[in-house]
């Protein structure tokens, strides 16, 4: 009966959509759907009628996005078959010198690579796509993507010259990775695409929202589809996966019409140039720019790679079809435009010290010159970590007399995640019976996990994990397994992927404090006596032309240390080596309060 | 007949001092004041009645604190006379690797010393102060200081093995310092004993606000004399010198009565450990901690160095007058205390490595062990930069199950800086001729300045400086003099001051990328022959142990090279090294996409 009963649900559910598409509003959901009555019957279990002895356990791992921000990577492993959700990098943590991104550690997949049936990714941002290249190195993976994430996938794998088995998709397609049958929801990002996913297979069903916000006015006016979740969590489900990311900020996060707004404001009362950094993903955010652009007859030049792939990307695909091509100038040309026509968009919104806007700032852009009252508007907010950059570039555009727009004055940027209402919105959707906060810092998670609970759910089911633990869930019942499998960073540095650990970044912090010193001896290897005046560098450590009575005197300590221990007979390299760095240090310490690295170098002749 | 009424009002301002004195609110200036009558005389000229001709030309001269946040320092120098106010450092900047501070460059203080009158002090913070030991080594200046900040002083001169001239000063002081006569005038701040100063000579009136905010209800009742500052610009001045770091927050900055009340709620709702991380020099915010503490019948445990030094001065000095003895117990007794009745006050709000917060959040604290529902309060804001660190700490005590509670959720703390309606009262009640922002970054400066033209005041008054610059005014005239001197950064770095320059931190940036190899070779000098295995190292580029194949075709790469230069005949060091140098660069670069430092030496034995 209880089944029956979904089935009507479902079918109505069904008529409404298709209602709705043809409203301004397009629900995306139940367009080009492969729907089949056999999935639809699934779907239609409830939680309740659920008996626990005919589910199967699974498992779910997190590689990355727990305790941390980036490298999002989560692993659903269901009766030997394991199905990915996104697998992004993360860019370097405080103190992580020289390395260029984090990935998640792959041990486990190549361990399992048999299991493995898909990647599915939620959207196209690198913390969610950014480590394909390197797991796709090691094994072979079909990957599902919506259009704009699955080019920008192909980009990366261009570059690198990979390949893997394509399938592009879109929200509210329902298809089958293996015994998972995975359909892709709406939702709103500041990325075009972005969808979560309801995953079922006999164990279980599992919603993971990938990184969202509830905009009830998007500029391509694709609402979240609310209704789905609703018929969702309707339908049971055992597992939630949800962002963390905005769950300590109260409210709402702000809609994008409120960008909208204040771009009209800045076209509508400048007759200068405008310059708009922001991240080139926000297609949408972008278009919007354009369209002001062109009601205000500005023509619009591009500046920043990242900025030129996406858009031409995002023409391909179609997102920019009502902006006609006789809008855009190439970089190069902008002088033969008034200030009052001239529209540029760019990267650097992050202060990125290779970025277009970063080096108009710093009179190096080969196209742009800043001149007094053009508005540079950053359309964009400082990841943590970058404030101070952002800061020295600000400051040097406010020396070059441009007016700067800056979010924290003017609305010309907000969040693409859910603030704490948006997440108790969710919640009570799906009303899930377990629980697990994804996509956050440790604090992100707990405060996540307290929202829940305010919400009824109960503390027992709720999992607050670590990356490499594993959630086990079987039926009613589920428990975390702690250090499952490898949840540890793994740091690239140009082509080396992992080779860099603590004690190799250990040593880069100490040589960047001090510097170093070496001292290099020849000694003859029968009677132990010199054979060369000792060399000795130091790099990072004193200003060298300026310190030869320094360097003077740390060279009469060498060959008093070399003069002892040739007395104490201790001339072989161990004893030397460890007597030589032992004066130097404290005779360095001495005298300039410094700690650098001491390498000696003994050469038996 | 201006003169005359002026003296009037003046008059009638003591009096109402005095009145105001045996209120509960009391406005210190007036309250053991030096006056003179012709100094009175003096303060009335009119900026109207100052005729140009009788005017002489003075200097003003900032050092430090122009174009950044930090290392305030400013001279006022006329008729052969210098007075300086304040003298502080900055923390580094981004990528300055292994630089402890950095103060002004004294080069012109130097070059000056005779003409040198006096330091005088705004308040005790770091940024006002720090740079004092510094000073004091080079040149033998008297120091003019309120009670907390000259204890400050002290302890640092005491720490140095230093002396000086010490004239401890109140707000409402008058004194002379050289031909100038300085008035301190009581604002608020977030330490205590925070002045503004009046400083008149016959070439003009300068008023410096020093870092100030308006505040109604501060926790001592010293509310900022804003009379005074009405009475000083009726009485006319040339130049405001005027805080500019809060220009960009809108409205008015909280008062610290708001603190209070979140601290009380905190006490109320709680039965568990209270653990405060706040700025140890804000002696009133901790006051009212202890009070809180008293009220709730808990006794208070201090941890963490600086917070020990300043509640031992604040002690001294009477600011805990009535905070009895018994209320304090040894951090290391704790053990004996209910969790209902302990307060920890401690350092660490800015995620210092070695500060007890940190020690608390990692386990490593001697005598506090963190415990669930422990309840710790930042009362403090991320200094830019820290954002970071103080998030890495922040994750740590949620993984001890603390609850944590920030500023951006709870008013636990508020800025010591005005914000722009309270700028907008200030400047409106000096109305000076010239405005000189000060303390800030380009970005504040200049907005600073846009908010002066918006009361008003005319564009070509307002003097955008840089450090090292020089304000000359001149009666009704005054005009910049770019780069008057040096108002460069001088860098510390353990016992070097301004030792290290650019070069040096480039190479310990370098060094901090990808690390350093040293390949050191011994040749016969006569024959050019290898007189030994050459020896290679490498620090910080890969993990030694792992990569033996790596260095093994490395070392014969350097082989190569020796051998193709004894065949071409440069075996000379230069040659040579040139040429091992370029060979490994770009055998490394190939082989991992690293550039790390690379050093042949050459010994010719």
């Amino acid at each position: 009966m209880a089944k029956l009963k979904n089935n009507n649900k479902r079918k109505q559910n069904k008529i409404n959509i298709k209602t709705n598409n043809s409203a301004s509003r397009v629900y995306s959901a139940g367009t080009r759907k492969k729907v089949k009555e056999d999935i639809v019957s699934k779907a239609s279990q409830k939680r309740s009628s659920k008996a626990s002895a005919e589910s199967k356990p699974y498992k779910v791992i997190p590689l990355g996005g727990l305790n941390e921000i980036g490298k999002n990577c989560t692993l659903v492993e269901y009766n030997d078959e394991i199905l990915i959700i996104d697998c992004g990098f993360a860019f370097p943590e405080y103190e992580m010198f020289g390395i260029d991104i984090v990935i998640p550690d792959f041990t486990y997949l190549k361990e399992n690579s048999e299991k493995i049936k898909g990647l599915i990714i939620t959207h196209g941002h690198e913390d969610h796509i950014g480590g394909i290249p390197y797991l796709l190195r090691e094994l072979n993976v079909p990957v599902y993507a919506s259009p704009l994430a699955m080019g920008l996938i192909d980009h990366k794998l261009e570059e690198n010259g990979l390949w893997c088995e394509r399938h592009v998709i879109r929200a509210g397609d329902i298809f089958n990775v293996g015994s998972f049958r995975v359909e892709a929801i709406q939702t709103n990002h500041s990325i075009a695409d972005s969808v979560a996913y309801s995953i079922r297979f006999p164990g279980g069903h599992i919603v993971h929202t990938g990184d969202f916000k509830v905009d009830y006015a998007p500029l391509d006016g694709k609402v979240i589809d609310l209704r789905r979740f609703a018929q969702l969590g309707d339908d049971g489900v055992d597992l939630l996966l949800c962002d963390s990311t905005n769950v300590m900020r109260s409210g709402y996060t702000p809609s994008e019409a409120v960008v909208r707004k204040s771009i009209d404001e800045i076209f509508d009362n400048t007759d200068k140039r405008i310059i708009i950094a922001t991240f080139s993903s926000n297609v949408h955010r972008i278009k919007y720019f354009m369209e002001a652009s062109m009601k205000h007859n500005r023509c619009i030049a591009v500046s920043g790679k990242s900025m030129e792939k996406v858009l031409s990307l995002a023409r391909e695909l179609g997102y920019l079809n009502n902006i006609p091509d006789s809008l855009f100038i190439k970089i190069g040309d902008i002088r033969n435009v008034p200030d009052r026509s001239l529209t540029i968009l760019t990267t650097g919104s992050q202060g990125e010290p290779m970025s277009a806007l970063t080096r108009m700032a710093y009179d190096q852009h080969k196209s742009v010159k800043l001149k007094k009252n053009d508005v540079v508007v950053f359309s964009s907010s400082p990841i943590p970590g970058n404030e101070k950059v952002i800061s020295q570039v600000v400051n040097r555009l406010y020396e070059k007399d441009v007016k700067v727009v800056l979010a924290n004055a003017m609305d010309v940027h907000v969040s693409g995640h859910a603030s704490s209402e948006e997440l108790k919105l969710i919640h009570t959707l799906i009303h899930p019976r377990f629980f697990m906060p994804v996509h956050g810092e440790h604090r992100h998670l707990v405060e996540h996990s307290v929202l829940a609970q305010s919400l009824g759910q109960h503390e027992g089911n709720i999992f607050i994990m670590n990356n490499g633990d594993a959630l086990c869930v079987n039926g009613r019942k589920a428990n975390a397994v702690r250090e499952y499998t490898s949840g540890e960073d793994v740091m690239v540095d140009g082509y080396g992927v992992g080779d860099i650990g603590n004690a190799v970044l250990r040593e880069r912090k100490n040589l960047s404090q001090s510097g170093l010193v070496t001292i290099a001896v020849a000694l003859d290897t029968a009677t132990g006596s010199l054979m060369a005046v000792p060399e000795m560098r130091t790099i990072g450590l004193v200003y060298e032309q300026e310190h030869k009575e320094f360097l003077d005197e740390a060279l009469s300590i060498v060959y008093n240390t070399i003069g002892k221990s040739a007395e104490a007979g201790n001339l072989d390299e161990q004893s030397l080596s460890k007597a030589i760095k032992s004066d130097m240090k404290s005779f360095i310490y001495k005298t300039t309060k410094r700690s650098p690295v001491i390498i000696p170098i003994i050469l038996y002749v």
